[in-house]
Formats: structure tokens, C-alpha cells, sequence
């Protein structure tokens, strides 16, 4: 009963902490994908941001063209820095959110409709969609980040 | 009594992570306040990154010459950008100063001078006040993180 | 042993989590180095953001010449936001894999492969090594990032 007791306190026996850790690494992933398709864009589209990345294309001055911006990449590089603007206060405020002691299903909703938002932002970036589409999946991340964080510092509020 | 000894070891009791998770908080939505700014400059001064965000000013080619840069516009993102290079260690470094256990005044110290200078530092920004003021309060910031890191590397090394 | 029982379930005392930390912090600091490695390309390159940045070099129009970008200093902000792109998801999802209950030879592993990829990506970003040494060490990081994830979303999954 003593291990079991101790095992307790662990916090990967604590529900909202699994629910917070599952969603925080999807999101986390989803953020990560980005690089990928930024990898893929500059390849296809041969644009490079550095001139040793663009020098299996060409030797001197042949090479340096491909040195140069384009439209599809800077897009989805908006996109990544936009998720880093997003997903990192969510790790952050979601982890003292989760340790805050909530209820499980007043997280579990927290954490799906912020992943859900994210994810829609980032399709209606990459395809461009007209807005408000962009504007609102990112005010529903937006707005699940600042509930959170009033609750949990509600809860922990120690100035 | 064995309740409460489990309720001990739960982190929401310990007070330096409660501080820690304050300031955390604090920091985090100064943060994401960032965004709010440059959504009203991008409004305001009418300069969008995206054209399906300037479609809403006008059809084809009047619209285009809204997708453009606006010195106010990148003055408020690229304080964004210095919080993300900033905020991002002060919590993940914060977060494992305040597990190692620290004195809470001293945690206390730590924190608040670091969320007080991210402040002074989004003003100086902001208002493009005379150097060295944005130049102060970001060593300030920057010298609490190192502080907190020395400290808490000091107590958990295990390379 | 009731106190020492107490004492074995705080973080602190898991070495796994110590093993964390201590990478953890490293590669934060690492990523906090390019700030100061940023400034000072742009002191010695005379290529500042903003124009108080540039008033002490001198008065107006003679100043406003220093308000430019310049090839190194981009390319330490490239570096910079590429640890960012990288190291936010190893320090999130490392502590939710250092908290899923790995063996600590097998943490060690991961842990230390990251930092070392990361160490050798900056060496290669900011000395412009020929590819493929940046792009392999990216994606060594990256991959280790990513069997992390998997090992601790297996652990914790509660969607």
C-alpha cells in the first residue's frame, strides 16, 4: 500500500497531467512539422536562405540566384512563428494550469479546442484561406491560453 | 495526517513553485500581449503580411499595395521576437531553478526583478525611448536568468 | 524514513529529471549565447535595427546610415530562431518524456545526442560549413526529438 501510495504522487498517474502531456506533445509535433514543410518549399521552389545551402545547385554565380526569398516559403515561415507566438505560452500556461488541480473534463475541453484551433489555423494559413478563418482559429487558441491562465493563476497566485 | 503528507508533496503546495508559476503566468501574457499590439498597428496603419488579410480594404489590386512593411508594425514584432528569446528560458530555466530548491526570498528576488524588467524592457521597446534603457533591462533580465541557471545547475547536475 | 519516503517523491531527487535539467538548461544557455553573439556582430558590423540604437555612433542622417541589415548578423538571427524552431520542443517535450519513466541510460542518450547536435548545428550555421553538416545536425536534434515524443505520448496518451 506504501508503493502504491507513493505511486500516487507521480505525477504521470495524475489524469490531467496525461491529458496536458498527450495534447501539449501533439501540439508540440504539429509545431515541429512546420520545419518540414519550410525544407520541402525551399527544395522545390529553390530558395535558400543561406549560400552553402544552395550550393548543390550550381557553382559561383549560378548558385547565388537561388540566394533569394519566395512567396510560399515566407508563409509558412509566418505560420511557424506564428505557433511559436501560440504554442509556447500554451506549454507554459497549460503545465501550471494542469498542476493547478482542475477538473479533468474542464481541461480536457481546454486542451482539444486549443489543438483543434491550431490545427485549423495552420490549414488556413498554408491554403490561404480567406478570412476571418485564419483570424478566428487563432483568437480560439488565443482566448483557451488566457482561460487557462486565469485559472491557474487563481489558484496559485503567490506575488 | 497521511493525507495531508501526500497533499505535502504535491507541487501546487510548495510556495517557491507557486511563485514561480505567478511570475510565469505574468510573463507569458505580457507575451502574448505582443500580438494584440501588432494586430492593432497591422489595422491601424493598415500593412498586413498576408493578402487575404488586406482583401477586406479593397478587390485585386487595390488591396495588394496593403501588403506591405510598416516601420511601427516591425518595431512591436521584432519586440515580440526578443520576448520569445527571452521569456522562453526565464520559464524553462525558472521552472527547474524553482524545483531545485531554492529559499522562496530568494526566488522571489529572481522573479520579480526578471518580470519587472521584461516590462521596462516592452515600454522601452515600444516607445523607442534613448538607449541604454531597452539595453539595460534586457541585461537585467537576461543576467536573473543566468543567476537562476548557475543556481539550479549547481543542485541537479547529473551530466 | 517516513521523511525520507517524502523526500524520494520530489522531482529533485529522480535522476532521470536531474538528467534533464542539466540538458535542459545547457541547451537553453546555448540558445541564450546567440543574443550576446548577435550584439556583438552588430557592434562591430555598425548594423542596428533601430535608430536609438544607432544615435550613439552619431546625429541624424549620419546615424540613420547604421540602421541596416548586414550578411553575419542575419545570420546568427537565422541561427537563433532555428534553436528556438528546435530547442522549445526538446525542453517541452523532454520534461514530459523525463516524467513518463524512461530508464536513465536510455534518457542519457537522447538527452546528450541532442545537446552534442545542437552544439555542432551552431558551429556549423555560424562558420558556414559546407552542407550536408548543418542539415545532418539539424536533423539528428530533430529525430531525437521526435523518438521522444513517441516514447512519451506512448506513456501518457489520454486524448
Amino acid at each position: 500500500r506504501k508503493g502504491k501510495m507513493a505511486k500516487s504522487t507521480q505525477l504521470i498517474d495524475n489524469e490531467v497531467f496525461r491529458a496536458y502531456a498527450t495534447y501539449a506533445g501533439i501540439v508540440l509535433l504539429k509545431m515541429m512539422l512546420m520545419s518540414l514543410i519550410t525544407a520541402y518549399f525551399r527544395m522545390t521552389r529553390k530558395a535558400f536562405a543561406n549560400p552553402e545551402d544552395a550550393a548543390s545547385l550550381g557553382k559561383g554565380e549560378s548558385a547565388k540566384k537561388y540566394v533569394r526569398t519566395d512567396a510560399d516559403v515566407e508563409r509558412v515561415r509566418r505560420g511557424h512563428l506564428n505557433d511559436l507566438e501560440n504554442i509556447v505560452p500554451f506549454v507554459g500556461i497549460g503545465l501550471l494550469y494542469a498542476l493547478s488541480g482542475p477538473e479533468l473534463s474542464s481541461a480536457l475541453l481546454h486542451f482539444r479546442i486549443f489543438a483543434g484551433a491550431r490545427i485549423l489555423h495552420t490549414f488556413a494559413y498554408l491554403l490561404a484561406l480567406p478570412q476571418p478563418s485564419r483570424g478566428l482559429s487563432w483568437a480560439v487558441g488565443y482566448s483557451v491560453t488566457f482561460s487557462m491562465a486565469y485559472r491557474a493563476l487563481k489558484a496559485v497566485w503567490l506575488l
